[in-house]
């Protein structure tokens, strides 16, 4: 799922998002709640209307933002209080505001709101902490009415796998249509990120949707893929577009690099997106150096387009049962590349 | 013509610039000279190869950017030295340089070196400054060797009319296949603008194009389009559209305007670009507001758009013989609804 903050996968359209392959595009409650405001989107035909992508959405509930975004936050039984990363203002998300504004925002999915406890937070802190998630859960199905619009439980409990499995339990008990593995990508190592998602998600029911919150660069995406994981969001494709690092099959490539600088060949010779079927690695280059705004977009282009591409083709080698191994070849050539 | 500053129309992709109606893209040689140089542009097949732009196109010498955006610059009979804007390095550019890194650049037309004086230089600089870019033009056309590149004469000499004659008379001998009306848009009023393009496209001849350098608001183009003008170019319709400013029949628009925030109705209902035909203003208030690439890029493109529908509307009116008075009362309209 590519992420669209603000309502827009940054520099490209809705046609484009939907040409380089993807499935799902992810709005940020958070940001959308304080700007424009989640009523007048509400009143534009929601997400979907307000910025014209037809396919499937979802919004996460704003929690990780309030966690990640803002130092003085005050968490309560009843939610929680924060400072606007935009102007400094008070407000207070509780799981039936944040419902509520996800309803009015109309996506697909809409998230739970829930606890994201800090990467150094203690045993007994998140103990505590995955009760309240859950209780939090309960109350956002409850405040959840639109028929419409599906609604995900998210699992915590950090990297205890008994408070894991706590948190699975009470989280399924109230029986989700789809479940997230929470709290993660967050500081841990990329080992001890896997061994949670290893055992979370299988212990998640087999028939609903597993997603991962949280991961997007290319390797890990097929590592957790590999766990069992159906859905994973990331700005990291598009972030580092803007960067000047275009994704390929040999690895990441910094366009900045001096040896690109006169390259005449494609950005991608394996790719079919616009940004390698029309231009040269050094037009590129140039763009990025100058900070050009079609840099931005072509490079954007092309990394959502190749996540687009690896995803479809991990979806046909699962078909095909050839997964582990295609997985282990890819990845081999993509960090062999670098 | 939309200005390809560094070899793009910012934000849109030469595809985009074609469906806006645009006929010529113009490239600035004082910046395609630094950077990326104009030698790798020639080995990637010209600005054509480079940018992907397959219409006609125009460079500039020059010798406007090095006169308006260095302070340091050292001028002789030789050429004249500046100061990059990009690290400071110093250059030279002579009529025989500029020329040649425009045949490099491989646009359809290029134009002769010339001094631009400032806009408070006395009628003695000026005098002496029109005989000067007279020798830089005859050299300009003595360097000049692509038989695939129409090379234009510049007209210079302030806002003194027989300086503008002489310079005029002096041009017009070297027998170019064009012929720009140089120095101005520089700091003079409208009114004195207006009077020095209408006896110098009077004295121009007819049977040739007559450039205008450097005008872009609605306006200022119909003006000149009256008083003979076929061909001119400004940054001001893309730069306006990166300021969240668009151009509509009723004047121009600020989108970063409060009474915008709510409005669900298209950013110009007569338009037909693609973003008035697929957002809202609300959203794309919402996008410039937030600084958003796609925000830029869609104003961009109406803008862009607008001015090409202009000057397609101002063709058919000339053809029907009923410019002027479309021209009013289009003018009109679009200044009164300010």
């Amino acid at each position: 799922m590519p992420v669209g903050t603000k309502g827009t996968v940054k520099g490209l359209t809705p046609a484009e998002v939907r040409g380089a392959g993807a499935g799902v595009v992810l709005g940020n409650t958070y940001h959308l709640y304080l700007r424009p405001g989640t009523e007048l989107v509400r009143d534009a035909g929601g997400l979907h209307g307000f910025t014209g992508w037809k396919g499937p959405m979802l919004t996460d509930s704003g929690g990780y933002q309030v966690f990640s975004l803002s130092d003085t936050r005050r968490l309560s039984e009843e939610g929680v209080e924060f400072a606007s990363v935009y102007d400094g203002s008070r407000h207070v998300f509780t799981p039936e505001l944040t419902t509520r504004a996800q309803e009015d925002l109309g996506a697909d999915i809409a998230m739970v709101l829930d606890e994201c406890p800090p990467a150094d937070a203690s045993r007994e802190y998140h103990a505590a902490s995955l009760q309240r998630t859950a209780r939090w859960a309960e109350r956002s199905r409850e405040a959840h009415t639109r028929r419409d619009q599906a609604m995900f439980g998210i699992v915590q409990g950090g990297l205890f796998p008994d408070l894991r499995r706590e948190s699975l339990r009470l989280t399924t008990e109230l029986d989700f249509p789809g479940y997230a593995v929470g709290g993660l990508s967050i500081g841990e190592s990329r080992a001890e990120m896997l061994e949670v998602v290893s055992y979370t998600a299988a212990a998640l029911p087999a028939e609903k949707p597993r997603y991962f919150m949280g991961i997007g660069d290319p390797v890990g995406v097929l590592q957790v893929i590999g766990l069992g994981v159906d859905m994973f969001d990331c700005v990291l494709p598009t972030r580092l577009a803007r960067h000047g690092a275009a994704l390929t099959p040999g690895g990441r490539l910094n366009l900045k690099n001096a040896r690109h600088r006169r390259d005449l060949g494609p950005l991608d010779p394996e790719c079919r997106c616009e940004a390698c079927a029309g231009y040269s690695r050094a037009y590129l280059a140039h763009l990025v150096r100058e900070d050009e705004l079609l840099g931005h977009r072509l490079v954007t282009l092309h990394n959502v387009h190749f996540m687009g591409e690896l995803c479809r083709r991990a979806r046909e080698e699962i078909r095909a049962g050839s997964f582990q191994e295609w997985s282990e070849a890819w990845v081999s050539r993509y960090t062999g590349g670098r």
